[in-house]
């Protein structure tokens, strides 16, 4: 059951990736009074990014009641992320109780680390693509593909892929015409179809 | 003269557009060691965007030494900026001093109304542009274009043609080599040509 205004919740952690976490926030975002945007972290307060700005997470992630959609980014913190089970333990009991759970990039290792996408599939950045497959040895990783969606989880490919499995995300939850005027609104071109990777050669 | 590493300074008030600052921030952040990124405001601390993520402002417009560029964020807080005599004479001051002066949306009508862009090109986005006009009756304004170029200031249109803009700044001062690396990096589509606006029929 999804809550009015939609709950989405987006993980912060020291040295995660800018775009992962705000290219899919501001398509939410224009969803407007639809949506309660929030920013978790292990400890409330200032998070810096890898790419050097800081910004605020609100709450802990004891602190939230259950999210419509987790939004896990990527970024070099996950080489640590990864190595936290006290971390790793959250997520994914956050994870659990969500509707929705959305990473970006090497955020599907961090989610892959938690055992939650054992058994399914899931994609992630091509950098770091082996590197990831090692933190879920039990998954179906796809290596060529937008985003993938399996069951509750939606996992994108690098960065930006982030933003088009953002828009399939608000297609699904609020359908298709939406996000044709969300990406009209950002303009921005949606890749709309989760299989055509152009970052991929077959 | 530009500094090594390259000072990126990004001008934040309350609700700045998210991705008008972080897209470009992701792309210049990829540059690594070669820049340093710092957010401005009137009053450094905490800002809240538009969509409601809140980050941190490092340094007041006062504070700061002249930037190599300053990027100018566009999103409903221009509304109020343009109204700001304080906040635009702490603008004009900065972007006279700055070496490339960058405005993604609506944040070319907070430039304009400085004043800077009068006898200039200058691009902005589709839903406000017309408002966008009114802030600069004597700026040359041009509907179709992912951004323009004129001398020092970089204009681009809405919300995600900041990023295409971002990799020809890159372009403009690393090489085209170093944004096509980049765009890689980030799994962007880099719409490379600044007359190719798919958002604005002919």
């Amino acid at each position: 059951m999804i809550s009015t205004p939609l709950k989405i919740r987006a993980v912060l952690f020291p040295n995660f990736e800018l775009l992962d976490v705000f290219g899919p926030l501001e398509l939410f975002g224009a969803l407007g009074e639809r949506v309660s945007i929030e920013m978790l972290a292990e400890t409330p307060g200032q998070i810096r990014s890898a790419q050097g700005p800081q910004c605020l997470a609100d709450l802990s992630f004891l602190e939230t009641t259950a999210p419509d959609v987790l939004l896990i980014p990527g970024g070099h913190g996950t080489r640590d992320g990864v190595k936290n089970p006290y971390f790793l333990e959250q997520l994914r009991i956050l994870a659990e109780k969500s509707h929705l759970v959305a990473t970006v990039c090497t955020g599907s290792a961090l989610l892959a680390k938690t055992g939650l996408l054992d058994g399914k599939q899931a994609t992630s950045n091509k950098q770091a693509f082996e590197w990831v497959c090692e933190q879920g040895p039990h998954v179906t990783w796809i290596r060529k593909a937008r985003w993938i969606e399996d069951g509750k989880f939606f996992t994108s490919s690098g960065v930006s892929a982030g933003m088009d499995m953002a828009l399939a995300l608000i297609a699904h939850l609020f359908g298709r015409e939406e996000s044709l005027r969300i990406a009209r609104y950002a303009e921005y071109l949606w890749n709309e179809k989760s299989s055509h990777d152009p970052f991929q050669a077959s």
